[in-house]
Parts: structure tokens; sequence; C-alpha cells
């Protein structure tokens, strides 16, 4: 090994050390004990995830830092996606021994730097070795009133928070050994490496509310299921979205179906709402019946899914 | 793959299934949405914990159910060492793909009835797929006033809930192909495999509390530190321990210094505590001082550490 079990905790703790903040104060037994203590609250929203090593990620095309903040993103995701706070965070890291102290790191500092966009607090941890690098993380918030799945109604709008797609064509270029000379380019990049959540939106009046990690598609036939309602999405509206018109000139410029990618791309963290007079963008509106209606003319995106 | 992703999660998800029981109504949105949300408390605790096959637990040594009850035990220990109740595990699997739906379903029940013991209830998880099998599991418990490894007071005396070193011995046996002959044979190997965790004793006056699961020694060790006390151990009181003479000629027959199991053995999830007139066994006393002493003519036990 290229270090021991004590520096690697040492760092590991040095990165997780509470700052002075307000939410510090909620975290009454920290890192070092048998397990963390904190303020909770009437209605606690929990959610885990484990990102495993060239399935989740991929360390040709992540760094480090990327990887942590990826993997948190997924994470909290889930929390905002209740309509919920995210609160504190739990990590899980598996670790082959070779990774060097400088990359568990930065490792470390990524899942800091995303967490703390949300005032997010690591408590706790647990290392273990194995034969591939996985970062199991458990999120912990509160809330109110939880949005799920199933509370659209006839009627609603469909909207969401930005326009997916972008983290589907980052990987195609790597993939494709596509070489970033624009913008655009790099935007793509980025999405894919660590995608950023849509903290800013505001969907706290939605009637249903689901992030679109597996793919806008899964995602919009998930909303339907569990409400009982018809999902028609309109590929106009798409088309009029806001930085469609980039997305697509990419997707053309490889060969690609750009809905291919706004559709069953996956892995952008973007949040997919049903309501009246939301934020976002609208793409379609819910009506009686059931499954998701409106892209008959478009390609069925290859879906990305695991034990298949 | 054996099986698509939808069949395995319908397995876990049955299996997991919410009885009827009380605890079960805390669950206000359960397995299926982004996130459960639950209903908390003022206080939360707080762990997590991932075990690795071939470094915590091998197939040719266990079967799925009692790695299931092993990883549970492992987690819920933690929550009991703070002096907490134990309420809500999730768990992210990573699977190779072939390990049959039957496995995974026996892994799942192992879970389940190690959980079911506290009442603690499985609300969500993750499922990936991964060169090895490993489970990464995280329990939030709640508490009134949380028991740590820093409260111990000159004066206590030093109390163990069961005697450790069972868990090491049946390891040793497994190492060693030492057939299961006697009845305290197949006792060493059950709490190797599975071991059962000391719900029944009441350790809830006890200044400080921690579970032994990385060796006894360790713990003691984090005690003395947390707490700025020295803990004198006595091996004549250990010696007269209930089950020590069946531990010990265990050892004997297989030329083993019995103290390197009790000692440096671990993963047994006994409680380790210090107090004033507590149950369990009494193994020493807390003195003014640092470090664990008293134990200087016993062999100095083969730590089991991750990274060394």
């Amino acid at each position: 090994m290229a270090f021991s079990e004590q520096e690697l905790l040492s760092v590991v703790a040095s990165v997780f050390q509470p700052d002075s903040s307000a939410a510090s104060a909620d975290i009454l037994i920290g890192i070092g004990d048998d397990a963390a203590v904190v303020r909770g609250s009437s209605q606690q929203v929990i959610t885990t995830d484990v990102a495993v090593e060239n399935v989740h990620f991929d360390k040709r095309w992540s760094n480090a830092f990327d990887i942590g903040r990826k993997v948190t993103a997924a994470n909290i995701a889930d929390i905002l996606a209740m309509g919920a706070k995210p609160e504190y965070l739990v990590v899980a890291l598996s670790l082959v021994g070779d990774e060097g102290l400088e990359r568990v790191r930065e490792l470390a500092e990524g899942i800091k730097y995303e967490a703390d966009k949300t005032g997010t607090q690591v408590v706790g941890g647990d290392i273990a070795r194995a034969t591939a690098i996985s970062i199991a993380m458990t999120a912990i918030g509160s809330v109110k009133s939880a949005i799920t799945r199933s509370g659209a109604q006839v009627g609603d709008g469909i909207y969401i928070s930005s326009l997916t797609g972008w983290s589907a064509a980052g990987l195609h270029m790597l993939k494709h050994d596509v070489e970033a000379i624009h913008a655009v380019h790099a935007m793509a990049l980025n999405e894919f490496r660590a995608p950023s959540l849509d903290y800013g939106i505001d969907f706290s009046r939605a009637h249903a509310l689901t992030d679109t990690s597996d793919a806008l598609l899964i995602s919009s036939q998930s909303i339907a299921e569990a409400s009982g309602v018809n999902l028609h999405i309109n590929p106009a509206l798409i088309e009029n979205a806001y930085e469609f018109k980039e997305l697509s000139l990419l997707a053309q410029s490889l060969g690609v179906d750009v809905f291919e990618w706004i559709l069953g791309g996956g892995e952008d963290h973007v949040f997919l709402a049903t309501g009246i007079d939301l934020p976002g963008i609208r793409i379609g509106d819910v009506r009686q019946g059931s499954g998701v209606t409106g892209l008959e003319m478009k390609k069925a995106p290859q879906m990305w899914r695991h034990f298949q």
C-alpha cells in the first residue's frame, strides 16, 4: 500500500472538517466515534447511490475531483428531487490502494465542493480495500411535504429545469475521441465530467418531481406510471428550448440524432416536474391515459441501463 | 447477465417489503421514488460501512444469507454503540452479475433477518454492476443522549457484553481447515459467519460505549484516548469470564494464545463500556493516565487492519 490507513483517514477527515457555518452547529458528534449524531427533523429523506469505476466513471475521462463531484451531485439530486433540503452525507469509499494520497484528497475535495453548494455536510464514512474503486454515498435531508413521482394531474404542464442531453454528448465525444475545439465541445465535456445540478430552479410548487439521471424518457415514464396519467411531450417545445440549437448542431456534426441524447442520454441531473406555471422549460402536458406519447416520430433512444 | 435489472429489483423489493408492524408506519414513502421519506427525530445517528468480497467476507466460508446478516450486524452495532435505537437501513449493492437471483434473494433475506431483530427497516437501496461483490450499508437511528467513547471517568469499571474472540477462532478454523467436531467448533464458526450481536445487554447507563468490531484492544485504546484516561484491564477477570474455558481449550488444541483472539480478534460486535455497576463481564477499571495497561504479560495480538 502506498499509504497507511491512519494517513488516509487524516487526509479525508481534514477535507471534511466542518467549517464554522451555521449548518455545522447541527453536527452534534462528527467523524471519529462509532456513528455521527446530527440534529434531525420530523420528516427525513434518505437515498443511497453507488458508483463503480469503469461502470459509472472512468479514470481516463475524469479526474478524481470531478468523480467526487459527479457522485455527490447524483446523490444530492435524489434528495432535491423529493423537494427536500439535503443536509448530511456519509461516504463509503472502496480503494484499490495504489491511488496515492493526493488523488484520494482530490476525490474528497470534489465531494466537499459539490456538497458545499447546498450546505450538505459529510458526517461520516468508511474506507475499505477492493479490486476496483467504488464510492457508495448516502444523503439525508429534511422535508415538510415531499414531492413524489405520483402527484401529476391531468392539465399539468411538463417542465424540465434545463435541456437534457449534454452529458450524453460529452460521453459520445470521449468515446469517439472527438477533439474539443469549440466552446460547445467544452460545455458537453464539462457536463459529462461533473454535471451541474440545477440548484437554482424553484420547483417547490410542482405536483410531481423527479430527476432525469436515468434518462428523460425513463423519468417521464416513471411519473406517468406512478401518477396513472399520460405524459404527452411535444418535441417542438424541446426544439425551442434554450441551448437546443447548440446541442443540435453538435449532434449533427457528429452524425447523432440529438433526441437520442436528449431523451435517452441520462446522467444530467436535470429535474423533471409537472405542475401549473412552473419555471424552466415547458416540454408538454399531462393528459388522461398512460405512458409517454408525442415522441413517435423520434428515434427510440438507446437506453443506458445496468443489468441488461 | 443471468437476470434483468427489473427481475433483480423486484426480488429485492419483495424481500424488503415492510410488514404491518408499528415501525413500518414511520415509513412515509418507501422504495420506488427518488428517495425514501421516514419519520425522523430531533437527534439522528448515522453510520456507514462497506464490506467487500475477499476482504470482509469470503464466499467459500459464508453463504449469502450469513454475509447479509454479518454486514447488517456490523452496521447496526455502530448505532447501538452510541446508545441509540437503529431505525432505518439503505443498502448499496455491487454485484458481478453471475450471482443468480436465488443468491441475491438469500443475501437480502440475511439483511432482513438481522435488521428485524431490532425493528430496523430497509427503506432504500441501489444496485450496480462491479468486478467484485460489495455491500455498502448506511444505518440511521435516533437517540436522546448519545453515549460516546469520550465519557469514561476515573473509577469506572470496564465491561464487555460477552467474551470476545469467538469470531477470530472461527476464522482461524476456516483458514487452517479445522474440522468442526465439537459443539465449541460449531459455536466459533457461527460467530465468524454471522456474529450474534449482544442485543440483550443494557448499557444505557454507561459513561462510555463502543463496539469491539476492530478488536477489544483497539476499542479500549480508542476509549482511553477519547476520554483522556487509562484503561487498566485485568486478565484474571477475563479468565473468569463465562465461556473463557471453552475458548481457551479450543485455542490450546489449535496451538494459539487465546488472548490473541480475545484482544486482537475483532469482528465480534461485542460492546465495550465503562461505568458503575453495569451488566456484562467486568474486565478492569478506569484509572488516571493514558492508554491500555495490565496486559503486559500477554502476547501482542496480531491486529487485523486494512491498509497496512
